[in-house]
């Protein structure tokens, strides 16, 4: 560039003026990988992402090791980036066991993940919505017993592979639960990424009658089909300011339909950065850091955004 | 799908009830194809787009051979699709020569070529702006006095390799001297996809404020750093009925940083569609039109939702 840098710095009304980027590659993005990833290298994969300047980094799963192998290494990872000073660090915990283990290695910022459908409880929790809620309430009230912060990640809010649209009664209706437990705040998830603008705005409406507010809530978009930034420049112009992606858009196989690919972050800074958005993070070291991680695992990142910066060739 | 078909119908607020795509993958998809496309293939994706419901193809251009030799073909192929009932089949004239053939093979819907920067205008058309806008006045009246609609792309409406960011002064300067010679409508284009939806709206409201009214433009956006949808969102709120896509996201090779691919139709129709915005579009068929039109150029689509809807083996 010999001119003024890209993206130019175009604010659009009624949009926040600061965004938190809720980070998920170090745990939902590598939780599909079928390489072996190193603990090492997953802990300097955290601190890169911190490094780049994201505040929100979470860091992996305390769920059984048999059914998340990938993650089976929490116990020794969450020490070697527990120090990381001014960077929350949430993890996930199935339930009371994965919760004791993560509290007893000092982690203050717990997520339990829950499905808006049936046919997902059952597939991904082998329960009923209702019988994941249960097992959830005890788990919710220790953590903030203990003083952590607790994410409630609703899963299949918009389509399910098995229902097909989810009307949003429906995840209203485990949203308020979880609320009503404790959960500080909730994360949206379009897991197959089916959603579309309206939709999102339609929900999001929905959730603050029912009495969630709309800083409680936050975003997960899969780009499946292309829209997860589209939805996201929805939400934010509902009020969101909480959004998760994932460095590099890391997560499952772009190729395949059944595995969606998260939003990546780098697209999601490029746009938030146009619009004079802060986010705190240095797009220049994020896309390094993805470009590092997609050589770990031997394969490019989905990201348009990392491959545009990082084809120096033409 | 077992229940509600995907994407869910929702309305946004003050969106358009209604959007015209211009179909730009026989032309600007296919006039960087290294590989050879039989004049039969083009002229059967032509009338698989038309069928699958698309009203506008953009079907070839009228430029040098020497030039762009994908397209030397444009003599042949104009009257293999020009019997099509109830599609608009616009194409390129680079110059009265190419407008001449045009006219003569009987199309009537014709488009000219210009850029917003002195360093695209040099680079892709060897003139300053001002003697490319010159070369073209006498082709829009000519082609008016023909009976002709014609459409004036305009480049780099929002960043250039060379010059970075481009202020919107600068593009509404050549769009208004294109309006004032005459051009029914003005393609806005993000030649390097670097645009985000601030930029997008800010450009649109001057453009206003300059005299150009909102239904004579569409918007061109590329994928390069994953924002066209977003962008395209933005226009539509500001009324822009006019989107320009490229079947299956045909159009330069998505991996390299200076071939920034086209949006790609069915992401555009996927959108369009949950948003209970008519397009007159079969997605199935549309999909179906890039997968074949993939197996031509023995490579997959670059578009997401081609990938989620044609991998049925997950």
């Amino acid at each position: 560039m010999t001119a003024g840098a890209l993206p130019m710095v175009v604010p659009a009304p009624d949009l926040p003026a600061r965004v938190r980027i809720h980070e998920v590659g170090a745990r939902d993005g590598l939780q599909n990988e079928k390489t072996a990833v190193p603990t090492a290298v997953k802990a300097e994969f955290v601190r890169r992402l911190a490094g780049a300047g994201l505040t929100t980094v979470e860091a992996t799963s305390f769920v059984h090791p048999k059914w998340v192998p990938q993650l089976a290494d929490a116990e020794e990872l969450y020490p070697l980036v527990s120090d990381l000073a001014g960077v929350d660090l949430p993890v996930l915990v199935p339930n009371r066991r994965g919760l004791d283990r993560a509290l007893a290695l000092g982690a203050r910022r717990v997520a339990v993940f829950a499905s808006a459908t049936e046919s997902f409880a059952k597939a991904n929790l082998n329960r009923t919505v209702d019988e994941s809620l249960a097992v959830f309430e005890p788990v919710v009230r220790e953590a903030k017993d203990a003083g952590a912060h607790v994410r409630g990640y609703v899963s299949m809010c918009f389509g399910d592979p098995w229902e097909g649209a989810v009307p949003p009664h429906q995840v209203a209706r485990v949203c308020t639960a979880l609320r009503d437990m404790g959960c500080d705040e909730l994360s949206l998830g379009d897991t197959i990424g089916v959603a579309t603008p309206g939709h999102v705005q339609a929900l999001l409406a929905l959730l603050n009658e029912r009495g969630v507010p709309t800083p409680a809530l936050g975003v997960h978009f899969h780009d499946t089909y292309g829209q997860a930034l589209a939805n996201t420049l929805a939400a934010l112009r509902h009020g969101v300011t909480t959004v998760d992606a994932s460095a590099g858009g890391l997560g499952g196989c772009p190729y395949a339909r059944s595995a969606t690919g998260n939003l990546a972050t780098e697209d999601l800074v490029w746009m938030l950065h146009g619009l004079g958005i802060e986010t705190g993070v240095d797009l220049g070291r994020l896309t390094a850091t993805s470009v590092w991680m997609a050589e770990q695992l031997g394969r490019p990142s989905p990201s348009r955004t990392v491959r545009a910066l990082s084809h120096k060739d033409q």
